[in-house]
């Protein structure tokens, strides 16, 4: 069902709701990246995020009698507040799960937006999630391990080939998988020449050992810098999609997360969340093969990060 | 002598060594700016600000006999960095004069341009530029009150007419005018539709003052948070053009610059320096005639701010 018309029907249906993000010309990185750096910026996008796009792609095919029961996440982040945007927007009820252990700030937001949220341990959330969704007769909206998710997502990297199609490669922040997912299926079809590598936390390497293995691998949940990059697992949607199309993903240490977040944002002058910062860490690291001249265009996937995150670069040494 | 065909033939000359910055949409900013929210991004112009433009218009139009005697200005901020970055790039001599008092990171990063850095009292820079001229046969290139220098920082003007012809109004900020003259001249007469706005420190009123006086007036010199926007008696050949060309000019309270940059900066991911965003504070503290649906430009002048800075927005107040 997943495919690159799939993700043309995304990009015609979610068109109305979402803002065409700019992709621009970082002159400034160019020195330190040593190559033309762009960066594809989904942090202006509504919500903060591109998590907007899947979520929007996902309840826009519900039928009217889907969409009068309303839709139900486990999220306290990005795709939690694109699912509640989402639905205001709509006029539809939205439930979203969050842990007991969020920062009530996050959990502010989502209310604003007039979600209903449930608050529960944080390892009962997916279960909480399907109990609200059996009471209510909801929708579940998974945040990357779903076709219609996964193609929404996806629509980002139309966006990219057609802004600039002449790219050399597109570094994608790595988790679940939807993302990349999707970005990749559109790039390779709109633009077969461009590479696409994904950046992932070393301390998850959760797709570079299932590449490496030729199939899911499960590694150890630990913490990173990169708190929207936490699951352990690929997921089994995202997976062959991934293995398909993605040239090289690249497991990047928690302190070159942390530089590319300053490097972007006292050289870049943008401001991103950690994660949506590991693929300038990959580069920084050494890890990924760029070569003078190249256009590389870096994936801003979020931009959910508090100014007093900030007070943490100022000793961070680039590169 | 200044004219917008000067503005034209800026262009041209300076579009090799120049980035054609983008102009963003940034529609997480409207629900606090009660309007369509466009940025110019200047901060992502080489060297970080406009004043790049400027200074290259005026070096590139010396002669040969000139250009090897070399190029002077009196500047430790975005001047003095672009000064030195078109003379390595032209490969020309460069002296900046640098007041004692400025911060050692300036001076090293325009020595490491490759500019001699002369060093003295910051009431006498003026009077040492001059002289440094004088022993060299140099020529001085002046922040602003310079026609070439003038229709040198108008192609930002130029750019915006093209990018966005659609928008109702661009706010620009205001010092001793070079930016606004050559960016007012550009835009009234490439969309003659659009209103250009100022937005000047509250403490340093000279263009305020000065339109109402019909006359240049000189304002009490006094400390900004906007510490690039510090003069305080518009140029003489700025004035005439900012009084023929701009609609209005709006004096932004210091504590509104702040909440400026802090809005900017969490809503919309862009990292600017003080002065850059003061034309976000005047619309904040309600002096500019904005209407839902209208779209407003904000010039984002330069990015010259440290991390440090950052740590005085956490108490700021929105709005």
């Amino acid at each position: 069902m997943f495919s690159f018309e799939e993700i043309r029907k995304a990009e015609e249906r979610i068109r109305p709701y979402i803002v065409k993000t700019p992709l621009v010309r970082l002159v400034n990185l160019d020195p330190y990246l040593h190559c033309e750096v762009y960066a594809k910026l989904e942090n202006l996008q509504l919500t903060g995020a591109f998590k907007l796009r899947g979520a929007l792609n996902k309840i826009l095919s519900l039928s009217e009698e889907q969409l009068k029961k309303g839709v139900v996440c486990a999220s306290s982040g990005n795709h939690g507040k694109a699912l509640a945007y989402s639905a205001k927007k709509l006029g539809i009820p939205a439930t979203v799960v969050i842990p007991t252990t969020a920062a009530p700030i996050k959990v502010e937001a989502i209310k604003a937006l007039g979600a209903e949220v449930v608050q529960c341990d944080v390892t009962e959330r997916f279960r909480v999630a399907e109990e609200v969704c059996a009471e209510k007769g909801a929708v579940l909206v998974p945040p990357y391990n779903d076709e219609l998710v996964m193609a929404g997502q996806g629509t980002a990297g139309l966006e990219i080939a057609e802004q600039q199609p002449d790219l050399d490669a597109v570094i994608v922040p790595v988790s679940g998988g939807g993302l990349i997912g999707g970005v990749s299926e559109a790039i390779k079809n709109a633009a077969p020449g461009m590479k696409v590598y994904g950046a992932e936390p070393a301390v998850l390497p959760r797709y570079s050992a299932s590449l490496a293995a030729g199939e899911r691998v499960q590694v150890p949940a630990v913490k990173t810098v990169a708190d929207a990059l936490v699951s352990n697992m690929p997921g089994e949607k995202c997976f062959p999609v991934v293995q398909k199309n993605v040239d090289q993903v690249f497991d990047v240490a928690e302190e070159y997360v942390l530089k590319g977040m300053k490097l972007l944002l006292t050289e870049g002058k943008i401001f991103a969340e950690p994660s949506s910062c590991i693929g300038i860490g990959a580069v920084l690291q050494g890890l990924v093969p760029v070569e003078e001249g190249q256009k590389i265009c870096f994936l801003i996937s979020g931009g959910s990060a508090a100014l007093s995150q900030i007070r943490q670069l100022e000793e961070v040494q680039i590169p």
